[in-house]
């Protein structure tokens, strides 16, 4: 902070101006509000002017003072991408699983191998803080050379406390010491633990009576998550949790209609989550009820892609009038990606979005459905100077010229941190 | 060249070893040959060695020669990867096209705009033979930096004689002036030329009876290609024109039941082409007949991901006996991606092959393809010295964190020319 930097002359400068109050929905998706020969005047690490060249300049050049030029003629400048969504801090990796997948092993197969969630849960029990640091540190990195300046991460492969707040120390220390914001998200209810088995319900007591109380009590979290899904937890335990997290000030999320319609659409509706997030099977009735209570949808199509399941229908959710965010999902077991590039290709050749409406969902509806609307998400006065410059003319070839990582230069908080498709912090 | 490089201590190191000869087929497409901490030993760009790390410096250490060592730890080393089909070398690019697609334009649309294979075609006419060199110049950096070391490149924006040799000029310029290794295909026969619509069997006089004798009185291709589909060119013209460059000397590869079942794998077979490239809509009898002539197949998933089409079913050929290779496709109108590393995921993600099978698929069959079996796609004592390593611990990360471009050096000829994920040429 405290640097002046001015990006100069983007052939597109893509601002999506005057969106800060709410999520974009419909029509309004594709409002990207671009500039040509854009130009954008951070100070202080924080957005000054963003306007045509000559204009910014004239301004500029008045003030007199000495500012970092960097040269994006030929190039497009977006507001930083936002991941709304990942089970960024977890320990191993579980490529194995995944080969045996391909070669044939049924879900059966991979659990007797020990595989699927609980193997990340017991690895992640036994990881220290500092592990789970270093190991997210290095994911974060990644991130950050793919375009992205903020995540939300969620905790969840503890589902008891001490390891629930092992990951969610583990992300304060990330948003301490790594470029990249953190936003966190408790997820006790990620699973039923295994010495929970036959009795669920004392589980979800227990999330309620005690992990949520000293969620808020230490600080460590700002939203409450639930995996609602057939044999994980019912409508009416995620209903209790999320309802419970309401009372204590947590906003809620929610896992819902990944593998089964599950009501999990209409449950967000019902409770004013935030955002309700997979959707795969989500019903027609839940889809509505979703736009009308302004419920954001996140969609994950990295995840039906590694799990070769159908796409979410986000062209259905955009005409009935949801506003739509995009993400990754990172975690070890369905989406080891942290590309949203390719999430966003994934987006426009599976889910039947248009280029203009991925880049709203990975930037300003993104930022709503983290609670940062006002803050990040778009290239305004007074927002953060989080930028990603991407290596191609215009917003559209970043997702015709697919499966390719397109990030030249990236801007936090006004500091560049990525240049030339290096880490320079 | 000229200089001794030892790449050390590779968490695996892939050979593929004894597959010179001929393509893997069948359960020999698993057979990768891993070494784990490997070492590989090129010297004058010839590998001279590789194995384990201790037996190969034993050997190094009694020869006492100076050495740039590249510290290979918990990387994957790999023969340097092979595109086997590209239409690299064109004008122009096709992004509004694709976003008028995706905002709901017919094809019908698409061509009243200008669109289409034309829209390439009359720009491909009208750029210099510099111009080409350029534009493919840059292209074939973004595959070097996702680790690939050698490309196939078809002509066949021209459909008329001077603008396929200046197509074939720019890529033997490349092959001069890029550390990547050009094989050139003649592919006059791409589309039919508006002005033979009405006389199509005249333009394949005209290329059997003067282009084909020229491409080969001048050297400039290898391979000779042919668009066989319906309402391109039938399976008799096909014939004709691959038959009267095998007179000619000119190997033959065919672009084969890509839309419609149209007897392009039959066909393959019966005139012993090296390949017969796409396959989506082969026939049962066609893949057998290929297994049986040992036609090479190659799959080019990212055609059908971008064109939401149906993938190829690469586990059926291969569990046909079929070899299968892998290619990018890389065109401006249907593939328009440099990322053989996304090819490789989307392979195992949607036509059921296994991280082996892909590996084996993008080196030693792709080597295959484009006649370098004996040169290039293995490491073993006497091949070419190209080498991609990746920054995974294991090949089946490669596809398991998908979406990721992890090339991290690349060596082509025995010299660096990624490192760190920049070009150092
Ligand atoms: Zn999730
Ligand atoms: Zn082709």
């Amino acid at each position: 902070m405290g640097d002046t930097i001015l990006i100069r002359n983007a052939s597109q400068l893509v601002t999506l101006k005057g969106s800060s109050e709410a999520p974009l929905t419909g029509q309004g998706m594709s409002n990207l509000e671009i500039i040509e020969n854009g130009t954008v005047w951070i100070k202080d690490g924080v957005i000054k002017a963003a306007g045509r060249d000559e204009q910014i300049m004239a301004d500029y050049e008045a003030g007199n003072e000495a500012a970092e030029i960097i040269d994006a003629r030929g190039r497009l400048v977006v507001p930083g991408l936002i991941d709304p969504h990942t089970h960024l801090i977890h320990a191993g990796s579980r490529e194995e699983e995944f080969n045996m997948r391909l070669s044939g092993a049924t879900y059966m197969d991979i659990m007797n191998a020990g595989g699927g969630i609980h193997a990340t849960a017991s690895k992640t029990r036994m990881a220290s803080r500092e592990e789970l640091f270093r190991k997210a540190f290095a994911n974060l990195n990644e991130f950050l050379l793919h375009g992205v300046t903020t995540v939300e991460a969620k905790s969840g492969y503890g589902m008891e406390w001490e390891t629930e707040k092992k990951q969610l120390l583990a992300a304060k220390d990330l948003n301490e010491h790594h470029p990249i914001d953190i936003i966190s998200t408790f997820m006790g209810a990620h699973a039923v633990p295994a010495d929970y088995k036959e009795r669920p319900e004392e589980f979800v007591d227990h999330i309620i009576d005690y992990m949520l109380p000293k969620i808020v009590e230490e600080g460590l979290a700002e939203f409450n998550d639930v995996f609602c899904e057939q044999g994980v937890f019912r409508p009416d335990q995620a209903r209790r949790i999320l309802e419970a997290g309401k009372k204590l000030g947590l906003k809620a999320k929610i896992h819902a209609d990944e593998i089964e319609p599950y009501q999990g659409a209409e449950l967000a509706a019902e409770l004013g989550a935030i955002t309700a997030d997979h959707l795969l099977k989500a019903t027609d009735a839940g889809i509505k009820r979703m736009a009308e209570a302004g419920v954001i949808g996140v969609l994950l199509p990295g995840t039906a892609f590694f799990l070769m399941a159908e796409f979410a229908n986000g062209r259905k959710m955009i005409d009935s009038g949801v506003p739509v965010a995009l993400s990754t999902d990172f975690n070890p077991g369905s989406s080891p990606t942290v590309s949203l590039p390719l999430i966003m290709n994934l987006a426009c050749l599976k889910m039947g979005m248009t280029p203009a409406e991925v880049i709203t969902a990975v930037t300003i509806n993104a930022a709503h459905a983290i609670g940062r609307g006002k803050e990040i998400g778009s290239i305004e006065i007074g927002k953060k100077g989080d930028i990603t410059i991407f290596n191609v003319p215009n917003y559209m070839k970043l997702q015709y010229s697919f499966g390719v990582n397109h990030t030249h230069t990236v801007i936090k908080n006004g500091r560049v941190v990525v240049r030339e498709r290096k880490l320079v912090f």
